[in-house]
């Protein structure tokens, strides 16, 4: 089998891009984020463009640590599954996946909902599996800390198991409705999970038919030691922050292909989708020119409070323009590892003051270029398996997704990478994946 | 003011109609089940019947005590908030009521599924609160067995405390969207929740705008002296069996509001809404022909094992046709105490059988008539204050909701007490019900 063509997601943490203050380009329309009207433009632009999926970032709390995020950022949201549901029906072809926390969420309730969207978008559902890294999280689930780093991702494993066998419980020809006998379903063809393992007792069965798509496709996030075993085992997508240089990036491509091995699976059914967040100018300088500008709309303090969020301390009194010295502790960290990681190996690189360093960050956050630039970039990323395809983080819209497709999509089609039509009905078949068997399927 | 018109739900449980095997008659359509089309044409039919709101009972389990119900039922279902949150794109005044467990789930969770559903609807999202019944739902959800009653309306009640109060986390004009400052939010407009009760710590802020609604409206079905306790002090609609004859249904109406007024509330501020199941014939003849054709599809065994669950215990064995002796103990009773207290009452009128009972069971679920003498039916209930309106609760579908809205809907319109039209856009507006300031208002 050839290899399959490029897979793109267009994601959005922040509904105005992918920066905190990207509500503030000229382009953004921060008051349309909670009217419907505006994600169905960005996820029929994304399907005109032929992505394989919307792919909804999300997070269970206001980040209000500091006071510069409630001053500044877009700290609102909509929730996921009821966003994407209301999506299923302005949208036929791109695929729907929501971000599910496995800490804070019961995997009954997670498998009925993913059903149910699979069953609402006829095979477009998907889900994103975090941790949670935060402990303003915990404390809006009755707990006054997050788990530790390792024992949520042991959860976070443990509860794959039970959504996918939940999934499970009816075959997929369960169902008779036959009015003369009377027969509703075929009771030999449901399974009573009766799971009970070190953090979940979930009896089961499933109260809605097997999905569409068998199980609806699992996306993973954690790019930790712990989060690449986890995608190793049970992921189908991950996505990463991929280093900048292409043999870094063709390492870390390759690592996960050899940890779905063996596992046990086919290289193949995992793929590797780094995050990219592109600004385009119709030259390098108009490219840089439109850095500067999204830069500068972040107030200091915001580039301040959000390092200091990202390493788990109070940077707020240091002097900007000293320099920096830090303790970097990235297996006793308790939030996101892999940020802290990369934070901790721009510092090993060169020294940064502080002020360098977050401009610096955020630099690095977005890659920028020409249209044909891009294109160039992109297919040889994935043509030089660095990346099956990438999640667009979006640095500002509705502009950028627009530009994009516009204007970097048509390239890869031309190039041959990128389809130029959906494969199929399912987001299964945009990733090329195979629709699995139930479990009890002898 | 003039007493709000008739107020009408619709709503299911089973997706083929209130009946266990409704999924057998001749007009259901078993195989559209998982179908959004059916559940639109559901939706836009209740909607040209200027209906208030779709109503979606649900529970978290699959009814496996007894084998029947795999065989004969329909033990599968969709998401509430999924299914409501894509028809909220294909309609656009009705209501959209989903059913949550305030035993199984987390408030922070509820309160952003409802305030996202009110965003993306337009202010037209509500909940009904239910506790749970069944060590079944217990099961999926870690525990052996459920609370206890008097524990879960006490959760419940808390529960709706901490829903209300994150959704007042920001208040209406928190938003300030002021590109040229950079400030999206006034600080100064935020709450912290820090909610810590005795089933429930929760931080907050909720992570998403005020809902357009200000609280989505909350309606609740339990009616024990919990449930109705519970009612009086919180809910906005209430949904409750209520007794076929007029003076038992005036005194129950008259004792919710009773509950209301003592809870500092209007009479007005709670509404009551009984649950109706008509079987609608040309003649009355006709009618009754339709119930003894529904009574038909039903199996004895089905109807013994419902009864046997409505009950808590195994009535297998039991001869179906000697007379039925059993000891009830209603509160110590933890299921729903409500139709097992409607059953003691039964017994308590005459003597039965079992075949009997459960025959008089499935009877007294419906009401039949002629489409004249029940809207007079409906009219009278309504103008002697025995209910502010009624939840449908259509005995098959697609067909008797269809036949509702073109035989008796316009009865109701020409008598002047149902509306020609909708009186605004948002559900609260529907329900006459005004929009409730956030609790950190001066």
């Amino acid at each position: 089998m050839s290899r399959r063509q490029l897979v793109l997601g267009a994601g959005f943490f922040y509904p105005g891009g992918e920066h905190v203050t990207s509500w503030r380009s000229p382009a953004a329309r921060p008051g349309d984020f909670f009217d419907l009207d505006y994600y169905t433009r960005f996820a029929q632009t994304a399907e005109a463009g032929r992505f394989a999926t919307v792919f909804v970032a999300d997070e269970l709390y206001v980040w209000d640590r500091f006071a510069s995020g409630i001053d500044h950022g877009v700290n609102v949201r909509l929730e996921p599954f009821t966003l994407l549901s209301a999506l299923s029906q302005v949208t036929t072809k791109i695929g729907l996946a929501a971000t599910v926390s496995t800490t804070y969420n019961e995997p009954y309730h997670v498998a009925r909902k993913l059903a149910s969207l699979d069953h609402l978008s006829r095979g477009r559902a998907a889900w994103n599996l975090v941790t949670s890294a935060s402990d303003e999280e915990a404390r809006n689930f009755g707990r006054e800390s997050n788990l530790d780093h390792p024992v949520r991702y042991r959860r976070g494993e443990e509860f794959v198991d039970v959504v996918t066998g939940l999934w499970d419980s009816w075959d997929d020809d369960a169902f008779r409705y036959d009015r003369a006998s009377g027969v509703f379903a075929d009771r030999a063809k449901l399974h009573v999970l009766d799971h009970a393992g070190e953090f979940l007792s979930v009896r089961g069965p499933l109260n809605i038919p097997r999905p569409p798509q068998g199980h609806p496709p699992l996306f993973q996030a954690g790019a930790s030691e712990a989060g690449r075993a986890l995608a190793g085992r049970t992921a189908e997508a991950v996505f990463t922050l991929s280093p900048d240089d292409l043999t870094g990036a063709r390492r870390l491509y390759a690592d996960y292909k050899l940890r779905a091995r063996r596992a046990g699976r086919a290289a193949d059914a995992l793929l590797v989708l780094p995050a990219l967040s592109p600004i385009i100018g119709r030259t390098d300088a108009e490219a840089e020119e439109k850095f500067r500008e999204l830069a500068s709309l972040t107030p200091d303090r915001v580039s301040l409070d959000l390092l200091s969020h990202h390493l788990g301390a109070d940077l707020g009194e240091r002097d900007p323009d000293e320099l920096f010295e830090f303790d970097f502790d990235v297996a006793g960290f308790n939030q996101s590892q892999s940020f802290y990681a990369w934070i901790a190996s721009l510092l090993a690189e060169r020294p940064y003051t502080l002020r360098e360093l977050y401009t610096e960050l955020l630099r690095r956050r977005f890659r920028l270029g020409t249209p044909d630039s891009l294109a160039e970039w992109i297919a040889e990323r994935y043509q030089r398996r660095a990346a099956d395809g990438f999640i667009l983080m979006f640095p500002t819209l509705p502009d950028t997704i627009e530009d994009f497709v516009a204007d970097v999509i048509p390239r890869l089609t031309d190039a041959g990478i990128h389809p130029a039509g959906y494969a199929g009905d399912t987001l299964r078949e945009h990733l090329g994946l195979a629709r699995p068997e139930g479990r009890y399927v002898a």
